[in-house]
């Protein structure tokens, strides 16, 4: 990178504190005037205006060779699943349906016919499943693997959830089972053998899930960068605390056998692991119930406080900070 | 790029005709049912129905270091303005304004924070310029630099301009002058003097320009992958032939002066060349003078034929074949 010299040029992107003061630092230089722009960057999603009950939600993820996944361990058909499906999550989780997507790659020239084809083959196994329509892109040459999925989905105004609109009192919840990813990727790194599917083969969960629990919820996001991160995006855009009792985290069977094999602990893994692709969400006490007529595949992990009494982990009784989430430049 | 061998696995994506039949490939595998997905893959924009009288144009184009563009040329403001140029460019040629943006960076760790300012410097002019608001992204690492823009614009529906709506009888016009972009490259790659901006710093027309255009042309096209390939795609979608006049054909004076140095064929970069951003479209004769009462920044170099007439060059009265344009793959 090797730009004209100028002042401050010896500091690097990753000196900054990361993606996320990046993203913050380029973003902040823009005034945005468009009044249809509902929410521009720091949500899973843009939000855009569609009409007078409708916006549209935009998101988009980049997975590069070597760096999200490797040949070594990944078919092609999950590398075009792990695109959808992580792009899904972030749709879903603002409460929406995933309709269009536009995918760009960067290809080798030594990549071989076959492996596009079963590459595609995962990517529609995904779209279909999640009732959404490969509409474009763009393909060109590089000499790695890049990917990059930009998905256009809808979401009725009424049920738009965001990071900010968590409430002091709600209950935190997450859907499923948490470090399956993380448990995994430990397995395959340390050739434990187990249940990978959980980091080859993740999945999003479905518009219709993320509607009935839209309807409940006040906050929602996706966890895709561990619960921890997750947690303390919801408080510092709803201005709230949060405490996550540790036992009440749902550990998935791959996390345990991992760690258990590793003495690792599978709590880090749902905490600090990412790519589980589950959603955590914040609900008033009296909805729980109304939720399970509908969804009942989550667990209450935690409440939201006040601002003043931070995010913290209970474990036994005793409180610890809770620390950061995952973050690619740290 | 070592995918498990199967039947047909030693094929490469570079043996099956390049970019446009790979793309025609992998969208053949997939059924649309959508039916607000008035246009998939197959023009400069895909097309979605927004309301009763608006649809959404939506675009993407990847830039990989080393491919699209060098450090060795280009500033990091160029490289970040001819990102954005590029894609407004997709959705002008439909006759739209673009809106939205959304950017996925994959940065290499030795990235400086004063690249990336930069970079976005760039972005952002061309994006006031334009009138659009960058909305969201998303920043990876990965060992080269690779953008991705994915831009979502708007038009009325009766302002939508296709490959496919040329008639037998129209003129075939260009605006500006080609051949800069090729131009100014071949001045980059000899250590000529002159003018390189047309490679450097490339202008999309704007959305003013291209509504001008719009009410009065039947097919129109961006000119990115040179003349030659453009009118091929107006052809073979609009089930025409052509004859393109290449006296005609307005030279960027960049082109004849690296030409000239390097006893080249300035036509050859206008025909052949790229990334001129221009626009190219056909229009019934009768509508001309009224075009040029609001934009006469257009030349006519050809007319549009049957299809039996095939797409031809006319030199000096005499008529070869029009061969094809460039492809990343070929």
């Amino acid at each position: 990178m090797t730009a004209k010299k100028r002042d401050g040029d010896d500091v690097l992107v990753g000196d900054i504190g990361g993606e996320f003061a990046l993203i913050k630092r380029l973003t902040e230089s823009q005034q945005i005037t468009d009044p249809d722009v509902i929410i521009g960057v720091g949500d899973d999603c843009a939000v855009i205006r569609k009409d007078d009950d409708t916006y549209l939600l935009v998101t988009a993820d980049m997975m590069v060779e070597d760096d999200h996944f490797s040949h070594k361990w990944y078919t092609p058909e999950q590398i075009g699943g792990k695109l959808v499906e992580s792009n899904v999550s972030d749709i879903v989780s603002m409460g929406g349906a995933p309709r269009h997507g536009i995918i760009s790659m960067s290809l080798p020239a030594q990549t071989t016919l076959s492996f596009v084809d079963r590459l595609y083959e995962g990517i529609y196994a995904s779209a279909r499943r999640h009732g959404l329509s490969i509409i474009g892109g763009d393909t060109t040459r590089g000499d790695r693997l890049v990917l990059n999925l930009t998905l256009i989905g809808e979401v009725k105004c009424a049920f738009l959830r965001t990071r900010a609109m968590a409430q002091e009192g709600d209950l935190i919840c997450v859907t499923g089972a948490l470090g399956k990813s993380m448990g995994g990727l430990r397995m395959l790194m340390s050739g434990i053998e187990g249940d990978r599917s959980g980091h080859l083969e993740p999945r999003a969960r479905t518009r219709a899930e993320a509607h009935a629990i839209a309807a409940h919820a006040h906050a929602m996001i996706d966890v895709s960068d561990g619960l921890a991160s997750e947690v303390a995006h919801i408080c510092e855009q709803s201005n709230t605390g949060a405490v996550i009792c540790r036992d009440r985290i749902p550990l998935a069977p791959a996390a345990v056998t991992a760690a258990e094999a590793l003495h690792e602990s599978a709590y880090d893994y749902a905490l600090y692991g990412g790519e589980d692709f589950e959603l955590a969400f914040t609900m008033p006490e009296r909805e729980i119930d109304a939720l399970r007529a509908v969804f009942g595949d989550f667990s209450i992990v935690g409440r939201v406080t006040a601002r003043s009494g931070g995010t913290t982990l209970d474990i036994d009784g005793k409180r610890e900070p809770l620390r950061g989430g995952f973050d690619h430049f740290m």
